[in-house]
């Protein structure tokens, strides 16, 4: 499944990890501000904000799994099995299929308050892209450096919530999710003083025993905790070099390990590949399971005023 | 298996849950001054400190589980399968078995130091009290207002530990054990404070949040926590009667439900009784796993000038 | 704070741990059918099913904290604190205060599906009972021998839960604390078999170790999945004895023992009484904190034509 | 602290993270056949295997944290601070220096089985290498394709233990760190069934959740545990690449990160390097934490038979 964070420095980071047992051939992919954006409901979209993110592109249409737009504005979709709920097409709201969300959001918002007036009005719909590819059940974050927030749609209607940790994983719904932080709240980053009791002595035998019961397993409840650990005890850093290699230390916390999880029929999720985009710069970086070595496209040293995609695949040799 | 505690009030009580699947039909046995214990190598004992205790009574000798003498030393023996081991006979040495070794020691010594001393020349030796009785793999908590030893027959020969919580339950080894401690130093009985991070607003939904993490299964280092966070936190008692309650609650944190611990062809685990003596005063009660009801019996209201056993048995009807 | 239970034997048991730091004197309650019950919007109920349970008694009007009916219908209040939400009086409404509403329902349905049926006509209005007594944050349990809901009051207004476990603690809100089952579904109560790896030779040096991450604190989302291990994987008790020394030894593993939750100024929350009503027959047990002999009121053996309550009052010596 | 690590695929594997909150300013360091290892009571070593590993060079003298020889025998030393306990020289002995052992071992043995030979007569001394550098307390792993053992100076003398899963992280000692994976047999790398009950039912609302109760924080017993989790669970991988990448990962699962172990005055543990050396073909693989991309030196392009260091800096710039 997957793990999205933020980051502040001095610059603000946006990324995940996109775990899966295969890929399809993602590709880091920019659409120009002039290239057509088709939608199956809505007008297409001609004109907009330029985007950069990890894609698969089928039909000549970027499914971006997570992207951010040349306003700052980032957007990560996760795998939310079970629990999401898309829609028949319904009159007088903005019908938008789930991998035309992420798109049309960062096609047309410049920031999170945008995004939010514009979700109010739209409907996500139950449509798959072709025969080939699944309806995925899906909820998003979308982040700027003021903040972010969590999507799901459920049966109850879109849900909208604040996101104050900046990190998102997969199930349960985020209200369970964030609220099970509070059984973490004694946990620390420093060395505990021993307050079982005055009446025995304790002994610190070890460095880092201040994080003892964070969760060490890959569900999404234990990354999702494990992360915001690691995110909000992480110093401020310095320059672009140790910004994004903090992130993605970050991100391995959260890390899916080959033969870790077992799916069955010899299948294991592993992390297949961990982005970080520079949102202030337009910088995607990235880095596979099979390759440590951190790569990266910069979104402004393209012409954004094409038309067409200009496309990177990765190669995932695994 | 068994939990062990001692606990300082304005009397010093000693106890046990003894756990099993069946009941071998306990008694409460004093064992009066001049009620000869039998020894299977060295001499039979004549003359003795009288004791008091649960016991299986064969062969007109007491088979203590756990006792007190009138000089307020105490002693309960508890399993330790796997780990226990006991030699032949040696020369030179006092050669005791296992079902000896309580009412040696509670019979000869009157302090914690000088059973510790004696068990210096102790050999315990593998006898089994007849062919109905198995050899049971046992070690042993000792005792008194002072303070508490555990004694481990082990392959390296008899090891005596200092035992700074007065709690024992059964594997592993007595230091492994302890050391355990250390990774619950930061639980405590109070509301926890945030120290995961003060950059997320947490929240203490519940009273008793600073005991989070604190194992609540029925295994011997689970039980050995539970009991030693309970007895530590515990405030000092007033009274024969809140004392004793106390002492039991403490005790029940540690209890084996019917049916939590399922050992196979249908057959449960459970606390089949719980007992508290208190040692400066030679009371004896005990509750069973059927009824809740506290009994007692006092060792200085008998004869203990007496070379017959006084025997109460224990109604276990379950 | 509480646990409340349900428990099928040959008879249907309910009841609950009362969690507080002192005692407001309680008392067992008897309200036989002609006890004309007070209500402060909706009309008195003069006649009604006869009741039997715990209740502090405030201007002659049982203060019911948990009682059973004569046609079998259980309920119980047990804290929500920061999550209920009561309502001014609404019009069309059956305005019922939170402390008129275990009566209310008592009184009146024989099952829990009339209860249903009832409550969705309900509103809970925001009134303390006088100055003295504050508004109490409250959530219910209502169980028949065919199944059990949860009832919360909650901003968006009277949420009714199926309950499939039949036990209720306290925050946080009831699908909240059901959901987190599932982090424990792998639990046992049998002994563990090595699934970590076939490549290291692990041992269960203990039993009990199948429950191995069971929660031993006394948060209420511990005591909840402690509670619920306990009750599920009991086996079906039989006698009346068995069955009502079963429950209390489930209740006794979410006691809340002296010294382990301090609440501050020291104070201490302690498990004030457990409850055990034989539902079938209207037969109310309990013991307190200090006094492990269960005692009991039959229902049955008094005149319940009558028009006064009868009152025993439990002796809470602490 | 530390975690290391052995892996078995195609070739034999052997390396550590390296945790500390600062560098010393390591380097790649090979000492050919001839280069002179210098001891303080010992003769000096002029010839001897050639080795290959990780260390701080002083004095012209290789003081190694991890290396392997050319025969494929390999040796980490890892904090072991509060357990290890050196000696004065001791005639009859060989006396060998904590900073001494590796070389000396590395430089005389050709498999684990010689190493353990050679140790029964070594003791350890506590000398430091100069008035700058202290002295650490160090435990050591030695591996090669056949097995690994531990070995630990404690007060008792030298403790050789097999180590049957090729993981040491620090405290405790090694029995006790092996003996707490027991507590952890349950989980499992695959979805789990529900065993808690079968009278409810419970859902993996997520992958990964076979591994709930893998703990998550840095201390030396959690980091044994998940590297331990993590290194058997992993299936045979194949080709150079795929290992090397999978060891990183592995050790990926223990990494320190920066923020989450705070160890005073503004300083955090880290995960300064880790490495991978690849003991049959004698190449060393390494990275840092601040440069995620795996260098290599191979031991085999250089001349063995020279009597000079080869030394290749880490560039360590955080």
């Amino acid at each position: 499944m997957c793990t999205a964070l933020t980051f502040d420095a001095e610059n603000f980071y946006f990324g995940r990890n996109f775990d899966y047992h295969f890929s399809y051939g993602e590709e880091v992919v920019i659409a120009p501000r002039n290239f057509p954006l088709v939608l199956r409901t809505e007008k297409d979209i001609i004109n907009h904000h330029a985007i950069i993110g990890m894609a698969y592109v089928a039909e000549n249409q970027p499914l971006y799994y997570d992207a951010a737009n040349e306003k700052g504005l980032c957007m990560a979709a996760l795998n939310f099995v079970g629990n999401a709920h898309y829609n028949k097409r319904i009159k007088d709201k903005i019908n938008i299929t789930h991998f035309e969300f992420i798109p049309f959001i960062l096609g047309r918002c410049s920031s999170v308050n945008e995004a939010k007036r514009l979700i109010e009005n739209i409907n996500i719909t139950d449509e798959s892209f072709n025969d080939k590819l699944p309806v995925s059940q899906l909820h998003w974050i979308i982040a700027d450096k003021e903040g972010s927030i969590t999507v799901e749609a459920v049966k109850e209607g879109i849900k909208v919530y604040d996101n104050p940790v900046g990190v998102l994983t997969n199930n349960p719904s985020f209200p369970t999710q964030i609220f099970q932080l509070n059984n973490y709240m004694r946990l620390s980053n420093k060395t505990p003083k021993n307050t079982f009791s005055d009446k025995v002595k304790l002994n610190a035998y070890s460095l880092g025993m201040g994080g003892l019961g964070l969760p060490g397993d890959l569900s999404s409840t234990s990354r999702f905790v494990r992360t915001t650990f690691a995110k909000l005890n992480s110093p401020k850093t310095k320059g672009e070099k140790q910004s994004v290699n903090q992130f993605f230390h970050i991100l391995g916390f959260a890390e899916q390990i080959l033969g870790c999880n077992d799916i069955g029929e010899d299948e294991f999720e592993i992390t297949v590949y961990s982005s970080c985009c520079n949102a202030d710069k337009g910088i995607y970086y990235y880095k596979t399971y099979d390759d440590f070595t951190i790569r990266k496209i910069e979104m402004n040293s393209h012409n954004l005023e094409s038309s067409t995609l200009f496309r990177y695949p990765v190669n995932l040799v695994y």
